[in-house]
């Protein structure tokens, strides 16, 4: 089997939402798996000299529109949550803490969150609205508790977001695909492109 | 007729480019005109608070890489210019002189100034440069050199750009559909789309 599409997306992020909606089918049209990667935007942001978009002068006003009209356009259930953003550590090292015992089952967490966030309007940021999720997706919630106070995951997600910048990711969705970087959702009909072509 | 697409966007910027290259297609397709509006990003970077995309840390190399890789889909000639970028008033302002006697001419000049930029290599920003696109377009070169010299035009390129800001406009290119707002050339399928079906 191929090697796996590379995600790397902020459970904040609203375009990250849409594409962790549709990303799946896509990989398995191409016979393809998906490596799921939750960071925090707001280092590579730092890094990059820029901010959540809806804070940015004129192009907040479009990209405010545009995150609805996107999911209204893909089918995909969305509201701007009224606390926006939030943080997203706590579900970002859930995540990975789920992920280290069965990945499959991370991926239903992680999309549990982003509908929890983006679809239901919950917070996120509050570790009881990310232990519902991880409930639902049947997570072994006693020992997520507990892992979360270690150093150990706060270390791994601090790592996951130095590697996603050393690869070059600098927003939210961002894929790569047999080495090739596509970020946005907006990429995705070019991305399976390079899916079907093998590049061009 | 349907009221034209408005289309905004600044001689330096190579989606801007791609995109001239496709959208006369698209807007023929649904019996539309194109309204082109040549702009300057400079002083919309400013109020936005970025810059040229090549410019900004982690994201320039990307979009380097994508420039190319965006041409190369739609089978457009692109190089990325030695000179990058440049100063795009002389002709953003040559085409509104032209424009104001023949619209037709004017997007003729405008491809031409592009293909001279991002496919020849020839620096856009030489007045020499954009007479001869002038020329080859059957531009009253004489009559654009006098024209050049005036103020009228440099206001007429200022309120362009004013206008461009009270619309909304934050980046190149820039669409305006019945009143709905795409940027980018990677949403020209989407708004394709809004012309066919009249919106979502």
């Amino acid at each position: 089997m191929a090697a796996p599409i590379g995600f790397w997306f902020d459970f904040t992020s609203p375009y990250g939402y849409v594409a962790a909606e549709l990303v799946d089918a896509i990989a398995a049209r191409h016979g393809r798996a998906v490596r799921w990667h939750p960071i925090l935007l707001g280092p590579i942001f730092k890094a990059v000299g820029t901010a959540p978009l809806t804070q940015i002068p004129i192009k907040g006003d479009y990209s405010r529109h545009d995150f609805a009209r996107t999911a209204r356009y893909h089918k995909v259930a969305f509201r701007l949550p009224e606390k926006f953003p939030v943080g997203s550590q706590v579900a970002a090292r859930s995540f990975y803490l789920i992920d280290d015992i069965d990945p499959a089952r991370a991926v239903d967490f992680a999309k549990r969150i982003y509908r929890a966030y983006f679809a239901q309007g919950r917070d996120i940021s509050d570790p009881a609205v990310v232990m519902e999720a991880a409930t639902a997706a049947g997570a072994d919630v006693p020992a997520l508790t507990e892992g979360l106070k270690g150093e150990a995951v706060k270390e791994r997600l601090k790592s996951e977001v130095e590697n996603a910048m050393k690869i070059g990711v600098f927003g939210s969705p961002h894929f790569l695909v047999d080495g090739e970087p596509f970020w946005g959702v907006d990429r995705l009909p070019l991305l399976e492109e390079w899916l079907r072509t093998g590049g061009w």
